[in-house]
């Protein structure tokens, strides 16, 4: 195998193209999404059910595993991939973005951020170092730097100013965390919805010497034709020859949006929230499991799906089990709609290879217009 | 294969039996526990979980499927076992308890008992034929008469009067699917904690052709020593050539106290239940989830288990999940717990065929001292 952080570009289309990562528990074929698996599980789903499906890579979120079940427990118990028995690959956001949308009380010095638990209300305080030694306790295959995200309609001086602190917290994670480890490291481009801001902090961070990097700072509240223009503008900024990661995002529309642009990872709540909500995606369009048209509907939910859920139940029963809010109907949803994501990625790999990807393009967005905003929830 | 209804004793051990029921759907070893999918599932668990587990027949509440989704909706989908797919044994009460223990506004008459729906207080009515014809639409292999159950601390003028109606029932029930449709149909004796009453209508009822009888009318609010005080008097009541099955009941003591005095078939929502509370059971006694003293505990819940739960996470990570709400909770806690029952019962069989069924029943009532009050729940 390949040292980790070995990334090979295997065949291009346009700007979308399609490669192999390899990180310490295996490599990751590219575009891929990673379902998100918050508090050290995917919601409703165990590690078998994730390789029956495909499952790739994982997303696990520092913030709430610092604060639950905290990550010098998780390291006692072996790390993440033991502790939540998934032994592929998995990457840790900074908890960052989640210190900004969900916690209360924050404060932003240059040392780092102050903030108070959802959970409790206790205080903590996040540093570049300090999110660096919580990843290394819980022993992510890829770790992020701490950013600020910021918030959408700063002002361009909030925004300078802002990329500045990322760039100054980004030097101080890289130093945390050197090259080669095993563990890779990825910086964070933000600079918000300004091009030469963009630029700039895609300059200063991709000088650091990360394994990859990523897109902050979109699909926060803007609209898809405000988040596009940013994409496409950015996307080309980061060097062609490291992963390129747009975190947070994103719908159907947003996956071959952000692939066209050359985009090599995704992350996202919305096939698991949405699972979780009644709303399952099929290749003919979004289905409201709920709907009273479906209550004696003997046909599967999906006929093209091959998950468990598509090829056992009707919708019939998926709708009772959703009405009826019986805990199974989370599971069989949340199974069903991440083999859409994770189909539809492989489907996308596979175009790309055989230089048809623009009509995959155009089919995924007839279907899924990208018109609308995606607020990201968690 | 033998016609639906043939029972065989296999083996006895005291008044304690192993035998084979033989059901349309196939056959059941007993003693046998059924694990209750109230509303069409197993709670958080898919029919793949529960035939990796060994269940041989579940419990479906005719109540609760009546309202949600419909019988006849079940019936268009191809009765319940198609809907929910699940290819084995299905039992299915007759409504009756549910009716007195859930709903509201109960009204009994000669004919039947009108009710309101616990879910949106629309108004019902249950006869002896109703609830035959709703258990036809189900398609379950075992049906339950129509019974009422009467409640704890009634006199014995009440549960006289009580006792007639339920023999009458009992009658219109089996007229209204006589022997030889594939379906087989149990009777209910009732005559609460009156062993006189007991015997009459034991007497009444085993005359009128079921394929199986049940003691109803315990764990309703009674103490332990009550409820096997009747259990012992009442089931030698009951032939001795038919399944003999104990409605709702029980905890571990009450199953191998059951099985002493000849009970064939157990259902109850305690393993269940408890499960989605953090309530764990194994050899060596309850365990408790959410305790502190496993926070760091890297052990399984039970080294002795082979579910999937136990083989696979400690208990750390158990609680973990516990803690943090995870829907993954309820399922692996759950597999747990069905794994725990089946696997007594399966025990509780090889005892019973090697003549040491004395020293396990010792052995569970022990670890499980049947003491205080569990009530039926749901």
């Amino acid at each position: 195998m390949n040292a980790p952080g070995t990334f090979h570009i295997e065949a291009r289309d346009g700007q979308a193209r399609t490669g192999r990562l390899t990180t310490a528990h295996g490599v990751v074929e590219t575009p891929i999404f990673m379902p998100v698996g918050t508090q050290g599980t995917v919601k409703s789903l165990c590690p078998r059910d994730l390789t029956e499906l495909g499952t790739q890579i994982l997303l696990g979120n520092t913030y709430h595993l610092y604060l639950r079940p905290g990550d010098e427990l998780v390291a006692k118990m072996g790390g993440l991939h033991r502790f939540m028995r998934w032994d592929g690959p998995i990457l840790t956001d900074s908890g960052g973005f989640q210190v900004f949308s969900l916690s209360g009380l924050r404060k932003i010095t240059s040392e780092g951020v102050e903030f108070q638990s959802h959970i409790d209300g206790s205080r903590h305080f996040f540093s570049p170092e300090k999110v660096v030694s919580i990843q290394k306790n819980l022993g992510s295959d890829i770790m992020m730097v701490l950013d600020e995200c910021v918030p959408f309609g700063a002002d361009k001086a909030y925004t300078e100013k802002s990329l500045a602190l990322t760039t100054k917290w980004a030097g101080q994670c890289r130093a945390a965390l050197p090259p080669g480890s095993g563990q890779l490291m990825f910086g964070i481009v933000q600079g918000g919805f300004f091009k030469d801001l963009r630029r700039q902090s895609a300059e200063e961070i991709c000088s650091l010497g990360f394994e990859g990097h990523a897109l902050g700072g979109l699909s926060v509240g803007e609209s898809r034709a405000e988040m596009y223009d940013i994409l496409h503008a950015a996307a080309p900024f980061l060097p062609d020859a490291k992963p390129k990661y747009l975190m947070g995002v994103g719908a159907p529309s947003d996956l071959v949006e952000g692939v066209a642009a050359g985009i090599d990872m995704f992350d996202c709540v919305l096939p698991t929230r949405n699972a979780r909500n009644g709303t399952l995606y099929t290749r003919k369009g979004k289905v409201n499991i709920k709907r009273a048209e479906y209550r004696e509907d003997d046909s599967p939910l999906d006929p093209d799906c091959d998950c468990y859920a598509c090829t056992n139940f009707s919708r019939a029963y998926l709708r009772h089990l959703y009405i009826a809010k019986e805990l199974l109907s989370y599971r069989l949803n949340t199974i069903h709609n991440i083999s859409f994501f994770l189909t539809l990625m492989r489907d996308v790999r596979e175009a790309i290879r055989q230089g048809r990807f623009a009509a995959l393009k155009a089919e995924i967005q007839a279907m899924y217009p990208p018109d609308g905003v995606d607020k990201r929830p968690e």
